[in-house]
């Protein structure tokens, strides 16, 4: 069964009555918008879905308090309720598949709290990656977790974002250290501390971060920050296969060199980017890496992985330290999305999230892209190798259903392959509409139904960002042989 | 309101009808016992609590299929079922306060498969720490939670274990990968995947590592493993006053120093360690320390910490690279427990173990040991200071009950502190019987019921491990002023 079919079956709606947008209206004023401008602006997210029903009403949160009212209000008509960051989710998180409200949280964008001295800081769900890395600037640390995109911080909870740095720093689940949440009975609870650890009760922190929006909202966030490193060292590097740029990243990995970021980009992709960036770089697939620690760490580190890059045929290894240098090394890796969606005018990214054991990569990937191949449709790479973890992008005229169908069933063989290998259908995308039968799949009906079960005893009703991850009440319907 | 009183308040008792006993006895022959030694083995733990019931029978495990069996029998009868692993826990965990069932998994003891390549192991929950250990030894690699017991893995698991090395690797929240986990219907899932990281879904893997067998009796772990290091130094330092040894700890941390340990060790421990091993250390408060990394890296390490004591006015910096001299240098730290133990004939510690945010440790700290000073309670204190934890351990005669109340009560004031600092009356010990009313102190009366939610759901006749963490059925009893 490929997921077309599913992700596409048109869901109940659950219509606000005018009762509910007139008293939203009374305690948002202009800011509870119907426009049909802002309901389009946030009923589409970087999903390639574009036939979702727009959210009935827009309300834009600037306090706890904010979020506790538009809460209680929705509960009180049971209609959905959908938080909405910066936009950026990749699996149709935010669509209003049911309808209802879209909750809008970018203007909760104050850093609360910066603890320096603690490694810790506590922002509102609004703030955005780069406004953070900005405020964060002067205090010499660092928020490591870096999605492609601009997301906001209460966003990257929800999906358990990752990005290039995880391979060193870990995952949203390893740098979240406490949240506020709103419950779906808005209520107003706590979890965990400001501590380093705690063995006290059950871990609220962790089954909030990934629960996409369905368990609570996400009202307040303390994270975990790094010391900027005393020394940055980045480095790239060309192979003529990608089986020998992968098995490379696999060795870095097993011999337990702690590189901050190892990037796999495909030739596909590099030749997007020379287009795109005007660049000439040698159009094959290429490495890309990053060391932190002690001037002689790094260099330590770049030294022992360009020995391991040698015994498999890498070629111009290239390093450098200043910032300068280091963004000129990165630019592929950087423009890479831009350049594969501009080089097929009108196109559109289906995404794929695989991620496996490190040892499983080489025989994931090498069969996976004789697979595309071979159906010609046009796609790029990349990956964050170093933790088994890659993305297709399969790039397709999102009005024609049949190169739909096709990257849904390249995917389809994909996660199979994945799951196969004792891997993720997503490594950090997360479920949200798209890959609700991969999860089953994956997890197994019995795992899958005690989040079911968790769900409907935190949110009876269906209220918080429903449709997402698993259906409410058809376990059946999941149910595969 | 002390623990005191709530800790011992007798619980009522859910007896095993002969019915399921011979039930048992029929499915397991031998491997089920109503011996009185056998259960009062298994109705004690490490915790100074001498008064609750045993258990009516104990059966031992060897399969998952065992444990299957056994939850399906023990819930058809709503007979309580508690899981035991080595029988180290510290805070009644294991205590069969309901009567009922004990489920002993230390005859699964199977390692199941070392993934040298990926980094990780699978494990049967019986499984020790040491024997572990002791597996990996050829590999490479080896797995960093220390708790001070020779504990089970899946006890480490269902407390959220950590110990020494936490400061640098985690806890095991950041080190279990995935679980296999029998419900409280009898039904097998599996959470996570061998992948290293997914956003797919609840975090069900997290909801169980802490539960302390509350929602699911652990049948298989896999864990990350991380690379032996090339090499590993040891260091100590003594200081003239305590507080000069936690101020550097605590510049070390927020030097960004990856220190691998750093335990403090007060004076009094040192007295107590010199009697119990005929040492002569000076007996002034010492911080230990281990460095982890390449050669360089390492001499980096503790000579940037040298300097840093130094300026604390630190004396004695002694270091070593040598497994034995590493050894030497540990020996205070490793039989500081036993010392201690030993110095008062007939005593039992009451172990507390607040964690709070690294700039609030001094603070935490010292006010704490003027308490304990002024009433002339014995103790020892050792901290895992690294990551702001640290126990204080109150040396009472189990028979004087005013030496109890006492014990409790500085406990109660420690932990009021800790959590008036942002931090946690349990960093690594769990909840268990203990700390019922600290949790409710420190969470707040919501994100407990949320908690309590998710018990009721997942084990709805409150079959596994009753009467831990939070009272399953009368909230109103928790709700504080």
């Amino acid at each position: 069964m490929t997921q077309l079919a599913q992700a596409f079956t048109p869901q109940v709606l659950r219509e606000a009555p005018a009762e509910l947008i007139e008293a939203l209206a009374a305690r948002f004023d202009e800011r509870c918008s119907t426009a049909t401008a802002i309901r389009e602006q946030h009923g589409r997210d970087e999903s390639a879905y574009v036939d979702a029903p727009l959210p009935q009403a827009v309300v834009f949160a600037r306090s706890t308090e904010d979020i506790v009212d538009t809460v209680r209000l929705v509960a009180a008509h049971r209609v959905p309720l959908i938080a909405y960051g910066a936009g950026s989710s990749v699996e149709g998180h935010l669509l209003a598949v049911q309808g209802g409200i879209s909750l809008d949280l970018s203007q909760m964008n104050q850093i609360l709290a910066i603890h320096t001295e603690d490694m810790s800081v506590t922002v509102q769900p609004g703030v955005t990656r780069r406004q953070l890395e900005e405020a964060l600037k002067s205090t010499g640390l660092f928020f490591p977790i870096d999605p492609g995109a601009d997301a906001s911080i209460g966003g990257m909870c929800a999906t358990s974002a990752s990005g290039t740095n995880a391979v060193r720093y870990g995952t949203m689940k390893e740098n979240v250290l406490a949240l506020q949440v709103v419950t779906a009975g808005g209520d107003v609870i706590r979890t965990g501390t400001r501590a380093k650890k705690s063995s006290a009760g059950y871990d609220l922190t962790h089954l909030m971060v990934g629960s996409e929006g369905t368990l609570g909202i996400i009202s307040e966030i303390t994270l975990r920050l790094h010391p900027v490193p005393e020394s940055i060292c980045a480095a790239v590097c060309s192979f003529d296969s990608i089986d020998q740029a992968v098995n490379v990243a696999i060795q870095v990995i097993q011999s337990g060199i702690a590189v901050a970021r190892i990037e796999l980009i495909d030739a596909n992709t590099v030749r997007m980017v020379n287009v795109h960036s005007k660049l000439e770089l040698p159009e094959t697939p290429m490495l890309l890496m990053e060391f932190h620690g002690s001037e002689l760490g790094v260099r330590e580190q770049a030294q022992a992985v360009q020995e391991i890059a040698g015994e498999w045929g890498g070629q111009a290894f290239e390093w450098a330290t200043s910032v300068e240098a280091r963004r000129r090394l990165w630019t592929a890796r950087h423009h890479a999305y831009f350049a594969a969606i501009q080089s097929q005018p009108g196109c559109r990214a289906i995404s794929t999230d695989t991620c496996v054991p490190i040892s499983r990569l080489a025989e994931c990937l090498l069969e996976s892209i004789a697979e595309v191949d071979a159906t010609g449709l046009p796609y790029f790479l990349v990956g964050h190798v170093g933790d088994g973890n890659f993305h297709f992008g399969y790039l397709i005229d999102p009005d024609d259903p049949q190169q739909r169908a096709l990257a849904e069933s390249l995917n389809d063989r994909l996660v199979a392959r994945a799951i196969r290998l004792a891997g993720t259908c997503t490594g950090e995308h997360g479920i949200g509409l798209h890959k609700q039968g991969y999860l089953v799949d994956q997890a197994g009906a019995g795992a899958v139904e005690m989040m079911r079960a968790i769900k409907r005893t935190l949110d009876p009703d269906n209220i918080l960002n429903p449709g997402k991850i698993f259906s409410f009440d058809t376990p059946a319907r999941e149910a595969r042989p």
